[in-house]
């Protein structure tokens, strides 16, 4: 359990944006809403990449092992389609997959289209940090972190990282009565 | 994208009907709920395989590679007896897993049955063929289909396969606006 | 389908309560449960393991194989910490994954506490043995058995096991109309 200023990578996973023919909008909402929601000191950690399996996994195992984040948010890739790869290389970096991050995204998108069933973001753990899929789309993406991020911070702390604090107001995390912050 | 017509593999998997112990009632209740929901044109291309797993996987591919089909759909073999294959036929020639369709059609059968969560029903592509297992009751079939064909033509669509219509009285096909049918 | 007394295996999964440091809850809970809502005969196999996979794995062999249990209940070992193992031993020894008992248990939890998506829970079948995890609070495992429990007898019907009869005040046990209770 850390002390240091958390870090949370950022990725986003599309040919277009990162070939510059299309403006990155995930990361910059991602940021945004980590901004809006978090009260604890937080270093966010950002990368841009093409739909390639080997470059995704490289990227979140960098930022994982040698950033030492102890959370890391993709954007895009998640599709049936033939380049949507996000789910496999996230799958392919971590040890435990967190089966209940896809299902509770996807019962919440489908509230809203019925092409949610589409989606096949995943979650999962590489040693300390939560590896999280989201959707490609800023207004899913708010859908998905509204909806998931109540039980984030207690996951960092069963993966023994820093402690993060949300602001009640807008979001608040939960955690059990026995869970408590560790004194410095 | 092709203006050819439309295939959809319909696979009745069922040693007792493939024997002829037993009329195969779950094929014919598919290509009636297609007929009645498709305004596009279509062919089907229907059979009848016993619950070995070989068998299974040898009409899939059949379907997909060699009669091109944009959509397979099973009928039986998903519950938890010995002799239930076909998820396991399924997802090993496809190669991407949908986890949402087989969430929705179990938490759409649970409001009918509890016994809804033995149904391991998945759904995955193989190339451009989506593959959907249904269960082999026939009203099963209908809800199940009722629940998911909302986004298969948006599916198709990404899989690069032909734009299906839906009549919208019976069941609206659901595309985000900036999907566009494309000119022939 | 045997007319001899059930056998139910029911494993804790803990370090700290198989050193002794740590009273065992939720096997007495699991046992509790099953004896208020069982109106069959039937015999639990209790056992009390630390969190290693190869000895988890180990027990549910034991429980299923030489000890002929029809149903094994496991407790604890499940949430996303370095170490809860007992979702990875349950697929090892697993012939068949059942999705819709996780996916369930996670949706009544997640009427509780937002953290229930955290939760890694399966159930699977090896050979004529029906293996579930639950949580290892007793109240969230009272919770998850009240959920999955109505549909437990008829896929040991499936899977060729003893009759189950349940106490219907307690808990419906649901079978289609065509289940009929073998003669001896």
């Amino acid at each position: 359990m850390s002390t240091a200023v958390a870090k949370i990578g950022i990725v986003t996973v599309s040919d277009r944006a990162s070939r510059g023919e299309y403006q990155d909008e995930g990361g910059p909402a991602i940021r945004a809403w980590l901004s809006e929601t978090l009260t604890t000191p937080w270093e966010g950690v950002e990368r841009l990449v093409p739909d390639e399996q080997p470059e995704v996994e490289a990227v979140l195992r960098e930022l994982a092992d040698a950033h030492g984040c102890c959370l890391v948010v993709t954007t895009g890739g998640t599709g049936p389609a033939r380049r949507d790869i996000t789910p496999e290389a996230t799958a392919a970096v971590c040890d435990k997959i967190l089966d209940g991050f896809g299902e509770q995204m996807r019962a919440v998108s489908l509230k809203f289209v019925p092409t949610a069933i589409l989606s096949r973001q995943i979650a999962g753990t590489r040693g300390g940090c939560l590896i999280i899929n989201l959707p490609g789309k800023p207004s899913a993406i708010k859908d998905c972190l509204d909806a998931v991020f109540p039980a984030v911070p207690y996951c960092i702390d069963l993966l023994e990282g820093p402690w993060l604090d949300t602001d009640p107001v807008r979001l608040a995390a939960f955690r059990p009565k026995h869970a408590k912050r560790p004194t410095p």
